[in-house]
């Protein structure tokens, strides 16, 4: 089969590899119908080692069963199901509490322990905890929908993460950081629950158009300091109860932490770049609260999803780009140029 | 009138002063029957540099009311009162939202702004919202239960701000960093608040003891990636819900980090030594919460003060040894020593 491996920074490349299989008697073979390259792909797109054998990349995907192994229950051949970016057993402590990219027998798709899903097929560790199998009837292959069912994959549900981890609700003066895929879905989450002031971070127009469509009240383009000042501004002076950090940058988490406001919160979703988090004294005589980390989407397609099925939510419209698989490093390349919002692989 | 001034590292003296007095209109001038050395004024005494003026220190007191100024409205003369580490106008939006250390017109005592407690009188800005009028006839001068109403000024309340930042509640498992009396007060808070496991992170025999009669569970008296060991052994090998930490140093903050189960939280209330937090990429990948900062006592006395006057907590236990103001200095050095836990100053 087919499938995207990158070998270093800038070098990805489509190649022929052997067809996932099953492995495991808990495992399910998934053929990908939609997958999508993501913000977090181009961290290593910029700065990877070369390395021999590449890594397969890819973690969101939308497909359909073609097989399961034998222990499998939860799952069929023939199902339409949406892949989340961490694969868990849906039965250990951590999944009873919604924690699944901690799950004991978890990890992440597109590592060097299980191939990725930007590729025609994907095998899928631990199918009955991981796999969101779509109700018959509500969407077929070719499905308007598909785009934003494909981001409860990831993006959209961990916009909506970071606005969990810090208690986004009515009343509440949000601001995002980061005007990326994850940035633009944490404006719909915020809207989604409520929050009566969303201030978004960017300086892109056609990021900023999408942003205000999807609720954002207020734009910031201004950087560092000068941005600080415009947040506070905007904010009677004091910051906003909840900051939405989703680039992962230090200048980022810097940002957020001097625009969240005294007893306020900073939620991040972006993978940090560095070991150490800087102003960290700050926001301690701040009582400003550090939450977030990788979002355990797979708990929260459930209640994603009637939104998307009934369009109250769009967060399809992040993708601008739609390529063929033999495309994807030119979409990497689009993304990284910033040329592309977020990019859908249709097979 | 005499008073604690530090003029550096061990150079604790104390001197004749100017007299106390109402400046603002606001304020009230409080005769200090009790004050207290903290755990906080060890790290000027370890690391402050030479100054000239010397800084006038103290930051927890009990007294009675003097005399107030022409707008305070709430304090008169001759109330028995608890002032609390921070002085706030009780009105402000963050005074609302209980976070008094934020407050618009607040402070610290003990500061370059406003002279410090361990001294025979206190001028206390913003008097209205910052002290606390203990009810007439439950407590006078000599009472017993002077010293756990004391503990109300800073080190209780701080406690509970450690615990109350990270939702310890029934069921939860805590961890206590730091066997100083904020830490023992956090054990207290804890077990108040209904934890089921309390483990105490300390090697000394009498403050383990103490610990114990608080409510700690468990002790682990090793350090480093032993401690980290030795927790996850007593927690099904995930960690504590819930981490306490009340040192500030980059060593406990790190150990904190790596104790605290996927999903779990750490509360500061130690005062960061360093400007970054170590660890935090590694916090990202568990979804470890970090909250915290200076507590908001004042908010808290309403909450814990039926507690103490009922007897169900006894943090003036914390104290084991009273000093004369003339003996201030020695009390520096035998908390700083670890020969005494904390400090009371009676007049």
């Amino acid at each position: 089969m087919r499938a995207t491996l990158m070998y270093g920074a800038g070098d990805v490349r489509i190649e022929t590899v052997p067809d996932a299989r099953l492995i495991e008697p808990t495992d399910a073979l998934v053929v990908v119908t939609r997958a999508a390259i993501c913000g977090g792909d181009l961290w290593p797109y910029k700065t990877m080692e070369h390395s021999e054998s590449g890594l397969r990349m890819g973690h969101e995907a939308i497909g359909v069963v073609e097989a399961v192994g034998a222990d499998v229950r939860a799952v069929k051949a023939g199902d339409v199901v949406i892949m989340p970016s961490a694969y868990s057993d849906g039965i250990c402590v951590f999944c009873h509490e919604g924690l699944q990219t901690s799950c004991i027998h978890g990890g992440f798709f597109g590592t060097e322990v299980v191939p990725g899903a930007q590729a025609e097929a994907v095998r899928v560790p631990q199918a009955d905890g991981t796999l969101f199998v779509l109700p018959v009837g509500t969407v077929d292959a070719d499905d308007a929908l598909m785009p934003s069912l494909l981001t409860l994959s990831d993006v959209m549900g961990t916009g909506h993460h970071a606005a969990l981890s810090v208690r986004v609700g009515p009343g509440k003066t949000v601001a995002v950081i980061g005007d990326g895929a994850v940035g633009l879905c944490a404006v719909i989450a915020a809207r989604r629950l409520g929050a009566e002031q969303i201030i978004f971070l960017g300086r892109h127009p056609g990021r900023i158009a999408l942003a205000k469509e999807f609720g954002a009240t207020d734009v910031v383009s201004e950087r560092g300091a000068e941005a600080v000042e415009r947040v506070r501004a905007l904010t009677d002076g004091v910051g906003a109860h909840s900051v939405l950090e989703c680039v992962g940058l230090e200048q980022s988490m810097l940002t957020a932490l001097n625009i969240a406001r005294p007893g306020g919160a900073v939620g991040r979703v972006g993978v940090p770049q560095g070991e150490t988090m800087p102003a960290s004294r700050s926001a301690f005589f701040s009582n400003v609260t550090i939450a977030g980390g990788p979002a355990p989407v797979r708990g929260y397609i459930e209640e994603l999803l009637p939104d998307v099925l009934d369009g109250r939510i769009e967060p399809g419209r992040v993708f601008d780009r739609v390529v063929r698989l033999d495309e994807v490093p030119d979409g990497y390349r689009a993304m990284n140029d910033r040329e592309a919002i977020k990019v859908l692989i249709a097979f």
